[in-house]
């Protein structure tokens, strides 16, 4: 496990999905949600972490999913289970209010908003690592939803693809422990150079 | 050089970066793309093949250039010089009739859009190549603006990936005949299976 | 869940890492894999799938990982954790036994070895993707090894790329009954549109 | 143009394809790069800058073209022109002295070989975005062969992937005059920081 020490001129705070519809009550998927993200503190974790991390001066990266317009999908050859899982739920619809990000987390003057992903990777077919190579980043510090799709799927690409991550445990949640388990227990210790707590991660944002 | 016959289940239209600001009276470059264009029928030759193409049943993709947002640019480390010119350019600026297609290019239902490219190839860092790969499409007929820029880039990166790529070489244009020879003479020939003429394509997608 | 009806033209088998060091007697994983492997028969289903797949036709890729070799590693400023495993124990490495696929998986002529994988993608920094769609490839049967790291990491990056994936659920392992379940339960099938016995592929594609 | 200024912590020597077929008396393909070559010294710059580079301590990457295989690209759906030439001559056949680098140019401890590149671009399915990151570097010094082809293609990448770049104008060759206008006059203009002499190269990194 890394000591929690970053070179502010090289990392990132990387947002994954902080929509409504997954972390505002009323979101469509905010009831499945809910009993891991209220007893791990998500949300205030997330923004006791992006508050930490703006006033470190760390440049900050939200990396959202496709939010559904119609047509999506109709015309692909082949759909995976969690983009039918998106087509029929509508999830993140655009023009919505479940297609925006929760209100504490509306990108400011200087944040980065990469592309749209249309699966789980926030790097996959979008110019999320461009825009980190842009900003001189090799370091990032993830969070965000869910757990074991989007968030895991965004740690293994951006290791694959060369950044060291610090994946902040209780400023994610999924649907049961299940799932936390086998994101941040089973798999991302592989990748991650350190799980940590949101406090942790202030601490070290703001010794 | 390929015969030119095409399976029409692999078969895609890409039609690059129809801005106004490129190839309608009174775009920021039309200007200076004028006189190749006028001269080999560039937008008449466009129009013509998208016709075609969609008289045959080939589904139509379009790669648009980043349409010009306050801010972008202004926090990257680096800037390549083709970036720098459409920042200074505002370049298809968002929101005005510049950053809009030319209206005989406006996309149909069931045509798809990538994401926007940040410099000149319509593959990095966008879904090009996962929406290509969703409709089962292996074989490219590229056309659109400019020659020795974006088309030119996204051709070699197309070929790099994996597609067998025509060029339709007088549906683009450049700023003079050298930077069009460059494009379709030097470079081309290495990547593309085929550069013909826009009567060629639509002979063989219209037998 | 699919009917397992493969286009033959478009489908392949996906190999991962089928090395000494993972599944033959001996390896230097072996023993951490075996409880598992032997349980579900994983090596001798691998074999079934591949002569399976040979009999129906399908063109085979393989997916390796880095071979270890000197120097590998050493001037990183980054190294993720389970490259620093693969670092200190040199598994694969380069020029010995443990770094040759078992016998049963020597590549036959017309087979495609994709170039190695660094951390866990087949398809990370490497030709897969090009070599699927220079022989037309769209549809992906996948096996090898591990469960949750390399296969998980590859089909999760097939999906983002555009395949179709089925995973073969007993012709793979991992260290424990909890990692398998967090691969095969719990992630994957939010990705591949089957996650089938050996028994149920060899039965599509032998029909 | 940029002044020539190196951050040599974030600043390395990229190498393109110094093979003996290219750039040595006997090579398959020196007869035909020998004019354009000889007129600007391309070998002697190239060790001019490849020596510089290492006196100031640049890390050194070389991007090494597929060496031709038996069996490579006779299964291909498509293969591009510039693949059908290097098919039918055998370029840089492993194993064959032609498939060697020159010998100034064979790498060093310390040095990174990336992946054969199959096409032009040495970014293009190969790890040499993953291992440029892991070791922090942003900017990139390019020379090597052919000027129009694999220079042209692996700057234009770099530079679409984020990389800043400088390209030694007299440290590269071509067919001929025409093809080196074309890619240093014509195309790379847009793409890279700066395209200067090895002299000026050399004064920046040796001050």
């Amino acid at each position: 496990m890394a000591q929690l020490s970053y070179d502010k001129r090289v990392t990132a705070l990387l947002v994954i999905d902080p929509y409504n519809d997954f972390i505002s009550e009323g979101g469509k998927v905010w009831d499945r949600l809910k009993p891991v993200a209220e007893a791990n503190g998500c949300v205030p974790n997330m923004v006791q972490v992006l508050e930490a991390a703006r006033r470190a001066g760390l440049r900050i990266f939200f990396a959202p999913h496709r939010r559904y317009r119609p047509g999506d999908y109709e015309t692909w050859t082949y759909v995976a289970p969690i983009q039918k899982a998106a087509w029929s739920r509508k999830t993140f619809e655009y023009g919505t209010w479940g297609g925006e990000f929760r209100s504490e987390f509306t990108p400011q003057p200087g944040d980065i908003v990469a592309q749209e992903h249309w699966c789980s990777s926030g790097f996959a077919n979008t110019d999320l690592d461009l825009q980190l190579k842009r900003h001189g980043i090799q370091q990032l510090i993830a969070m965000g939803l869910i757990a074991h799709t989007c968030v895991e799927a965004t740690v293994r690409f951006a290791v694959e693809l060369g950044y060291d991550v610090t994946v902040v445990k209780d400023a994610t949640a999924s649907y049961s422990d299940r799932e936390m388990r086998a994101a941040l227990e089973v798999n991302l210790p592989n990748y991650a150079s350190a799980i940590v707590a949101a406090d942790e991660v202030r601490g070290a944002l703001l010794p």
